[in-house]
């Protein structure tokens, strides 16, 4: 925070500039083609990466994340944009259903009904401040709201404004050389311009990535508008693993290797971060665990305020009764390293609300149990996350079966033999999940299926084919799959 | 209200008997096959159907509407289970997407992944007082979340308490009687246990067809919760009609009897029903609508209340200074008659938000315009529709065209040279719309996408096949349609 030569907040006069052009820009960018919006979005991956050298070195400074690490983020960031790209020219997001007249239909005759979807209207982002390029400036909820057709206003996170200030002159002059009309994209700076967005009325919608209580106000205020507007926060989780006595067993080490490889990753500075951990007592596993601790180094975290309030969470955590330090620290160092805490089941189940509450940085707690039962016991009293992980043994049908299906209904994401950090970007990947992983657990803020958080359907009755939009028209010109009195149909 | 024989509100200990079972019956019913719970929603059009004399005869003595029409009704209500059935037989709606393991991913390797959508967990339903059928204790939103694999909890509509109760009776003992759990659907009775269904932590999203106040009293309890929940509200509309010169000039009297017809249906009792029509000056389509509507008889209204609300919103808009009587009278009789206003598009253009109000009930308010750019300028202010109509003529390409557009940035479903009452249940309609037309404008509670609302999408990280749910395990056993690797798949 307050870096030297950080940009000011912006003024009254620009933010009204801002939002008024990003509105002005609503009808021209939904008029874009999806071809076209293609185009901008490759233009910006391409700008981006062309600056990358620049890029990481004003993001290493800000935010004291490793060079190579930041390189392979503006990759997922430039990656992320063109898979995009593809979404727009294959044509499924628009959703397109064309039901033709029909005087025979059970109910009564039904008319000529084309159903396709469009974007919602200028959109607010904020910024996190985990991932400087893959969930900020250019990054998921950007690339997918522009790849709907919306106009987006960033507000920039404080823990790396002049990077979000460059990224944004990058994005801006990309996408007007790519011929996107003005106010496709602007970046605000100031936590009061971002209080102004969320219930400014040109505003259609907010995707959110940061902590439960800067989303959860956000979301209050967007729910209690005039004009509601839906609001997509990711607010975190705790993402807990469940180690199988069968796991702990035969792949004690691997298991040890894996947990500690995912919790320390990023300085333990993702909403994905494993931080709860049930382990058969009596399992060598924690053996393993605290000398795997012991080794690893410390590191610097994204900037004070983030290691002041994981110093703070920590703290907490370990000034339980329930809680023990199994390695590390509880007084967290200027440069962190893992902290890891231990509890029993029985105590665990007695506190849980206190206990499993998210440590932004490389802590967790690991908790006892007893019996393979109490997995399930402790899956179904979890609160929604992002992630819920099952280190098992497929001999062990009869719990891991139950506990997949409980930890369906808990997550967005359910992983087996795996680790939750590292997320994919692919079409089938779901980050999301129950509140308060997330304020709109149907939907995803990374994948493909981003894009529908951004769009609204309208259907057309009875419209003749040349007033029609093109990928309703009886030909199919963009050529776009539709499902045609209600069979699938791909062209 | 308040009818002889009409069952009390439901007692506190029967609340929480209703809730609970939903709630234990929320795993049983989303882990039945899609395939059984078709059979349960086609157990129940039978049910219903059987039941229909007896069910109809009711409904004539609680909603005084005419037999023919709640006969209609009731086979749309049947239908509408059976297409629902039709759905989860297809198997779309699932949206299943599947990525095999890449380590040549563009960003890095990707680990196998596998993303359904999931049912939410227990609904609650409010129901509506104008369809007494199809939008009340068995109708689209209870049809559409069951679909889901969703528990349903109803809150009767007090203005058909004894329908409400015998339907479901119906409703239960088909549903018991095809296998589905116990919990799968329940009713209650009272203000009250609304009141409490939207706050209750054991339902997972609500469902609502009513008044704008009503329905946002209830989105902000939802939202307002310590987890909040979706709540799908269908709120009213003024559903705005767009006469271009041209049809005004070549269609007069097909309009007239077109708009007179739509406005009347039902006693003006429909939330699609249009209470806004822009008409050129001078036309002689006004002389038609005036002579038209002086033929009108009037009709019994559902009840008391609802025409006393009427009475209060005609009463309000007479009066207005912009406002002067056409047909019919600002003083609404016990069985009213169509009411028809006309004002200036000048001085319409002075006091929108008072006079694009809706009236519940047979009256409309008509809007003189001078030049047809006027219809684009009313068009671009008018607040979220259901449904916006244009009666033009192609010739006028150069009005409809724009016109057309920005009324898809405003209403749910467009028209053209139709009219918005008579909503049909088919794969392409969207009964939906920006606010205040519904809390939810991504959805749509009428039409087979109605289903969408009530899901959530998990993916599943490199989980072996035979601990998949069928429709993610590598040979699709239930044959359900496919998005493979980024491509789709028809199976």
């Amino acid at each position: 925070m307050n870096q030297p030569n950080a940009p000011a907040p912006t003024s009254d006069a620009d933010y009204e500039q801002v939002v008024s052009t990003a509105a002005a820009a609503a009808a021209p960018v939904a008029a874009a083609t999806p071809a076209d919006r293609a185009g901008w979005l490759e233009a910006v991956a391409a700008a981006l990466a062309d600056a990358a050298d620049e890029l990481v070195e004003i993001a290493q400074d800000e935010t004291r994340l490793p060079e190579p690490r930041l390189r392979g983020e503006l990759v997922r960031t430039t990656f992320q944009l063109g898979l995009f790209a593809d979404v727009l020219r294959e044509g499924s997001y628009l959703g397109v259903r064309v039901d033709h007249a029909d005087p025979e239909w059970g109910m009564g005759p039904r008319p000529d009904l084309r159903r396709m979807q469009r974007p919602l209207g200028p959109v607010a982002v904020w910024a996190a401040s985990n991932f400087p390029f893959a969930f900020s400036v250019a990054g998921g909820d950007t690339a997918s709201a522009l790849a709907a057709g919306c106009p987006v206003v960033v507000k920039a996170h404080p823990g790396h404004l002049r990077l979000s200030q460059r990224t944004a002159q990058v994005v801006t002059n990309a996408l007007h050389q790519a011929g996107a009309p003005d106010g496709t994209f602007a970046l605000v700076v100031g936590t009061d311009n971002g209080r102004l967005l969320v219930t400014d009325p040109r505003i259609k919608a907010g995707a959110f990535t940061g902590s439960l209580a800067g989303g959860r106000a956000l979301f209050d205020l967007a729910a209690a508008r005039p004009e509601p507007i839906p609001f997509f926060g990711e607010l975190g989780s705790v993402n807990p693993v469940f180690v199988t006595p069968g796991a702990a067993a035969e792949r004690s080490q691997d298991v040890a290797e894996g947990f500690l490889g995912s919790v320390t990753l990023g300085v333990g500075q993702f909403c994905t971060k494993p931080g709860l951990v049930f382990v058969p007592s009596g399992s060598g596993l924690v053996d393993r665990l605290a000398e795997g601790a012991a080794g690893l180094p410390g590191a610097p975290m994204l900037n004070d305020r983030i290691r002041e309030g994981f110093a703070t969470a920590v703290g907490e955590l370990a000034a339980r009764p329930e809680v023990t330090v199994l390695a590390g620290s509880a007084e967290v160092a200027e440069e962190p390293s893992l902290a890891l805490f231990t509890t029993t089941y029985d105590q665990h189940a007695r506190a849980r609300e206190q206990l499993e509450v998210e440590c932004f940085g490389p802590a967790a707690l690991i908790v006892y149990y007893d019996d393979p039962a109490q997995l399930l016991e402790a899956a179904a009293a979890i609160e929604g996350q992002l992630t819920a992980t099952v280190q098992g043994t497929e001999a062990e049908a009869g719990v891991v079966g139950p506990l997949l299906d409980v930890l369906a209904d808990r997550a967005g994401r359910v992983l087996w033999n795996g680790w939750p950090t590292g997320v994919s970007v692919t079409h089938a990947m779901e980050h999301g999940g129950p509140y308060p992983a997330t304020t709109a657990a149907s939907t995803t803020s990374v994948g493909t299926a981003a894009v529908e958080r951004f769009l609204r359907p309208v259907s057309y009755q009875s419209v003749p084919d040349d007033l029609l939009p093109p990928p309703l028209q009886e030909a199919n010109p963009w050529g776009v799959p539709r499902r045609v009195d209600g069979v699938l149909q791909i062209p």
